[in-house]
């Protein structure tokens, strides 16, 4: 329809990225087409330097550029306790809240056989692998906190990975599921509301 | 926070795009992360191409991939009927509809005193000269069409530029405002209903 190649391609490229349809993509393609010269190579620059600088840390599968991620790397972090998330993005959340100082384990995804995710499609052997090489050192990893996301997927993987780890001696736990912060309680649901009362914290 | 400067470059560039916050753009960047790397590599090049490929139709200032674009370029569409508009992806609309067979003139923009857009700013003086150009050759432009936004700066640019364009003898007209089709009346703005009144149709 719009009968100029380049431009079409683009839109076709940007369409498979997620949230972007048809309508946005496009209007996105005008945009750059209208900006400057520069923003489009800073962008084109930006996405090929991603791809060669950026890659996973080799102990917890967080993104970073450099040979082990920042967490890794950084000798102030807690070596006995350990956060598994779903995605490198979910550190950042966990970080912004300030309420964990240990490090990380990223297993890229959650258990979901509708989708055809099983544990050996994340980092669930390397996470045994870590745990189980850590043990007879001088740090060992002594508490495993779960922070996968409360759905389906995230349940189903807890329960698969605390199995394994059953019996290492490790203290395991998930973070608590209840009412967000600031929420009214007209406005949440039934089973986060019964989860919360189950987990009532004594005061 | 991220720790990772090519990531955190990546996601600033993204924020420049219309309708993308931080929160959006993370979640882009993390996912040209998790992509197959040629994605990211296609992205890139379908970005340079756009603005190494696509310029101004130096007649009617539509994009294009060649010298003129491809409805100037077109013999079958009629040479004296044009129709006005403010942006190149207008006309993927307004030949959606089918119901225009003429030429374009794409003013890029329309007159906007607070945001520094006058008339020297948008394509007016070309359309004025190309109009007067054609004049006394066998291709006279003899209709303009406004298909401009519905909206103040539609508005003023209508009245401008149609006023420059008097005394020419062309036939000169504003897409109809009214309400839409398939529209519940209930549902419609007062000034629509008044303006739809105003220009009702004869049966």
């Amino acid at each position: 329809m719009l009968k100029i190649e380049a431009l079409e391609r683009l839109i076709h490229e940007l369409t498979r990225l997620p949230g972007i349809g048809p309508k946005t993509a496009q209007r996105l393609a005008y945009h750059i087409l209208k900006s400057p010269a520069e923003y489009g190579q800073r962008l084109s620059t930006a996405l090929l330097d991603l791809r060669a600088q950026v890659q996973m840390c080799h102990e917890c599968f967080n993104f970073t550029d450099q040979n082990s991620c920042y967490y890794c790397l950084d000798p102030h972090r807690q070596h006995d306790s350990l956060c598994i998330v779903e995605e490198p993005s979910d550190i950042a959340s966990i970080e912004k809240s300030q309420g964990f100082r240990g490090r990380y384990h990223v297993l890229h995804g959650a258990i979901s056989p509708l989708d055809g995710v099983g544990p050996d499609q994340l980092k669930v052997r390397e996470l045994i692998r870590r745990i189980e090489e850590k043990m007879d050192t001088s740090q060992p990893i002594r508490e495993v906190i779960f922070a996968l996301d409360s759905d389906l997927e995230g349940d189903t993987t807890v329960l698969y990975i605390s199995r394994l780890l059953q019996g290492k001696g490790l203290k395991l736990s998930r973070i608590a599921q209840g009412i967000p912060i600031g929420s009214d309680i007209d406005y949440i649901d039934d089973r986060t509301i019964n989860r919360a009362l189950l987990n009532r914290t004594e005061l």
